[in-house]
């Protein structure tokens, strides 16, 4: 692999591939509703000529470049869906769609991973073996898009996986590599507190279920802070809280909904019972009740040793150690998890913040976005990944 | 005052009574909204033919029935508008306006009102002075319909004011009487906890709104249970807590609404002040801001002792000792303090409630509804009263 | 009876009586320990030479004033014990015995009890009937000194019973009157927090017995703030909270205590329910278990109508309407209920309070103290009670 | 080294190792107060004959070991100090001093460290270079006795240093060990929260010290629930709280303290500062102040790889796989690591506890004890150890 010749190519098409974030960002679709986004892309794939495409479910994509002689297959996937939130960025190329926002960096991935596929569709008569193109609809809503995609068979023969996240909390510039658990198990859980309502000058006549279920989010902190072992890692986070809608009505009942976020199974399956055990001791205590679901979601995602060496191997050379970084884990969920039941595979960061430039939102917030300079490094870690695996021997005669 | 003759007026009646009661049940208006109710009061009241009917604001109407001979002016008000509440009855006649119930009586009170107005307008020949009936929009929301009609004037010149309140906590078949103090002062907050949103499973990259405003519910008990003299009456109330839309994003802000209830000036003024403190403290301790709004709302109902007086006679003569109760103060407010700033006036309870037949839910529930024997009471009452003060003596020659 | 007499007798008095004050200052002793106090009191009592003393518990003291002719039996009673608390007032009399303290004023009741029967005892030749001194041990403390009195025998024959109370919330130079409901019942209750003891760094093996008897507490206060009817009084305080002694262990329990006020017997009556039942909810939540034990304690004060009138009476005579207050209840309580359970009885407040000499602690305060000149208003108000009950008419020949 | 001669060695003094073990069990001392302690240590040393003693501090005690030929220096730990804590065993020799009690396994400690010594004792001719035994005095307390006797020199020359901790949450049978960071940071912080003491009854005069204060321990949950980065190791927990003394006077203060731990300097430093945000907060909510001092404690232990090589290699040659276990690090803390600044060195823990006998109660609690099984495998790890080190080959001529 010839790491000026990859980034010479990623150059020539890095404007490219920013326009079409940017479309991308101004037309966010959410999980499972990305009918617009998956036509876009299979359009741009189309065009590149010489794909093999197929539509494995409703909004994903997939494209098939098949090398000159037969070899390894490697699949690369991005995941392209948009979350429910108000962009704040005020951006230029903000998004047109009220509450709906790109802020987990799906568009960077998804304007890599075709930026990538343009430059290695011109390379196949170069290339041995199949790549592989996954634009995967649904990474943030369980069950996920991946699982349906591996349903539908698209890892098949598949040697190796990879994937990259746009990384806001790395600065740009950075490749972060972790060997072994990468990330979470998100877990989802629903609850609704049961009082009863009535006036709210008459307190004594009413169960408050806000007062209530106030006590439950504050109780549940302590599964964390005091049930839990301190060396392992728990996250639980009461996301949604409603209840009321009106200044002097006390509501029946008030809504939650949070997740739940670990790598240890043993921790992941008690925490159901630690935290119906606080919501059933809090709603007994103030004469309130409750119903409680605790949905299990993606698997942690855990790296393969041989591919996250691969990968490693991929960073150092383009970029050298300085540019490469051996990281934590986190609590983020991904199903990229499907995807590694499968192959062997490694899912790594590619550095997106940068403080400078006032880039320093987290993921998932209104004012999130990437340093664009990203953007190049994705695409490199891709088409060089591909190339070290894939390029045939020139013989030079 | 004959009061079986007062009974049997209104056995005449309150068939009809009880069909207006259901029609105005089924179809129920927001405050400030009660366009559809207030033209239906119009109508009925124009049908009666002998009571001068104007409407001082869009949807408010007053009838004034004019006696034979000058004399005092007596005022009675019923209030019309509904809340922002489904309704979960399974009533026959249940609300058809989806979130919007009669869950506070008002359509009881309006039926009350249009009998009475009904059986007195029959009576216009034996009548001195004036009865003044004074269909009010907006009481459940401030700054209420009393305010405005007072200012529009139709106060002017009354000498006695009176109206009731149907009382489900109070069995039917009784009459409540309260002397001096009986329903406190209504005040509204509003409160923005201000975190900073982020991904659910990466709780340290922000600010969680949730779990500091569930906080400040908890410490915000404090006022009532540690701050005021246990003398004293107050009541806070967080009715609303809405903050989050999804299972995995920690929401930047969390916006609360509420009610305060007090009798005592000096006690009400000092509110804000504690609250802010504590809003202020949890928000620092956990490095959230806030805004925080407080609106005073109607002022106390203090019923003067010369009307009371004459109601509690109204009610011993009517219906004896034993179903006549002295009661205790309540912590509902009523914009019906707006008229005792004008003149002489009593509020006081109709009971509506039954044990036997279930009916057991308090005001501004789901599953709030009145037993309707109570609504003769109501009509009896005023036109008992009316009488008794109006009625001119009948010179048998 | 003559009001500038009464004065005059008093103020010749005074000074003495200050000084036995103070010595009792310097002297507390804790209830049901009453030794050297009740030994002072009945050696200063003999002085007088003319009183029928008994001692009719181990630290009580009676002393029975019998006038000239038969008459009425008019009871005037003084409490006489110390609380464990640490003196901080740096008074140059302040208690030498260390964790003891006259922090609520029965220094002052025993001396001003003392000044009125030492000027009492001088005219016994001008008095019909009797007066009987009660100093009572161990007010402080259930069950009481009072119920023990009454069980000897002490209020046998009674016809009238008074008291009073030094009140620093009260200014110095007022009289407080309340008609009717004046004093809470004091009840106590004990709770242990059982969670499971161990290292400090190791939560996870420990049921955190402090962070659970924390939420005890904070959840404790919605009974006064969401359960209790607002109309209602109520007072739940936990006046001790004690768990651990070092840094690096986590206490296997904690110990509570703490007092409940209320004057209302049905809400009195389901308090313990509600504890047990937020106790119960919050120790389950978290794993823990618990031991709680409800005490009922002394009945609440209850003035009757004609003696209070008669106290009233008295102190509008001695000092003019601008000098007495009708005050509202207080959740206070106080042992001189169960002497009015046997006669007529009035208990009222002697204004003790200075905000201008920095006399502004509330009772119970390790700096509690009173503004001396309050002494003469008490002596006052009882020598003048009992000339107006019993002094014979002169007849002047 | 010769595994099989290690344990005959170990069986021959096992009785008398269990002897000492239960005679330091029944006499426990307090930190810094280990008189009696240290006494016997130095007269049994004293009894072997060939030690080199000193006393480098008031209560500790090393004893050198001087081969026949020149060579490396080992140097062997065992911390000698009991804790506040009232035993609750129930055993035969159970603690005679009230309060006090080997709740950490001390004693175990020195009684094999007193074994290995003997054994090794009689080896002398047998071994080049130095064992250096240190009977360390006040390990459980800040600033510890591991720093004084570093400053005092035990550890000039020393070439590797060993210790072990006998640990119940391990079986006994087994070895574990902890490549890297092993034990936590042990920080202390001490808090006053300062309010307003009064009456019990009369909550809104005071400000409630109590009340506050369960909501500072209640609010300091938040800090590892949702300010620390989940990835992160970090402990606060409360172990004292301390505030009233009886039923009807709520304190002017309560006295908190409590342990935090951590591995990571970043979040260390960032603690007091966390928790000095959340103390403020609450008590200005409430109107209460504070004192509040952070005292940071020993530094984590952190093997160093090349001595933990080396007790792991010994354990396997003594045990074989099944028996030695690789841990994860523990919150626990350790003055061991002052030793670690000076050479290398590993600390190790040997398994103490035994489900089937009920020895199942964590370090620090009443109940906790050890399976005296344990003692052997401590006293071969350190024999086998040193002999592995620093035996002389022998020329068999």
């Amino acid at each position: 692999m010839d790491s000026s010749e990859v980034k010479k190519d990623t150059a020539a098409v890095i404007g490219q591939v920013v326009e079409w974030r940017r479309y991308l960002h101004k037309h966010p679709e959410l999980s499972f509703h990305e009918e617009k986004t998956s036509q876009f892309i299979y359009e741009t794939l189309l065009s590149f000529g010489n794909l093999e495409l197929s539509r494995p479910t409703r909004n994903s994509v997939v494209a098939r470049l098949i090398g000159k002689d037969p070899g390894k297959i490697l699949a690369i996937r991005a995941d392209i869906d948009a979350l429910p939130i108000q962009e704040d960025t005020g951006l230029t190329f903000a998004s047109e769609n009220p509450g709906v926002m790109h802020a987990c960096g799906h568009d960077g991935h998804t304007a890599i991973l075709l930026g990538a596929a343009k430059i290695l569709s011109e390379k196949q008569n170069e290339l041995r073996g199949e790549i592989r193109f996954i634009f995967q609809h649904a990474e943030e809503l369980y069950p996920g898009g991946a699982e349906e995609l591996v349903e539908a068979g698209v890892m098949d023969g598949v040697d190796t996986v990879i994937g990259t996240h746009l990384w806001s909390p790395l600065e740009a510039g950075k490749i972060g590599i972790i060997y072994g658990p990468m990330l979470a198990s998100p877990d989802t859980f629903y609850l609704t507190v049961k009082g009863r309502g009535g006036h709210g000058g008459l307190p004594h006549e009413t169960v408050d279920s806000i007062a209530v279920a106030a006590q439950v989010v504050t109780n549940l902190q302590h599964i964390v802070s005091r049930n839990v072992d301190p060396i392992e890692q728990l996250v639980i986070s009461v996301t949604k809280f409603a209840g009321g809608t009106t200044h002097n009505v006390i509501p029946g009942s008030v809504e939650i909904m949070g997740t739940v976020r670990s790598f240890n199974p043993s921790i992941r399956e008690k925490v159901p019972e630690w935290m119906e055990r606080v919501i059933k001791g809090i709603t007994l205590a103030h004469g309130a009740s409750y119903d409680f679901t605790f949905d299990f979601g993606y698997r942690p995602v855990i790296n393969h040793d041989e591919s996250t060496r691969f990968v490693h191997d991929t960073a150092l050379e383009l970029y050298g150690e300085a540019s490469v970084e051996l990281m934590k884990p986190n609590m983020v969920g991904e199903d990229f998890s499907a995807y590694l039941q499968k192959a062997d595979g490694c899912f790594f960061f590619t550095g997106a913040g940068n403080v400078e430039k006032g880039i320093i939102y987290p993921h998932h917030h209104p004012r999130f976005t990437i340093d664009e300079e990203s953007l190049s490094m994705g695409i490199e870690m891709f088409v060089a990944a591909a190339l070290k695996m894939l390029k045939m021997e020139v013989s030079t005669v």
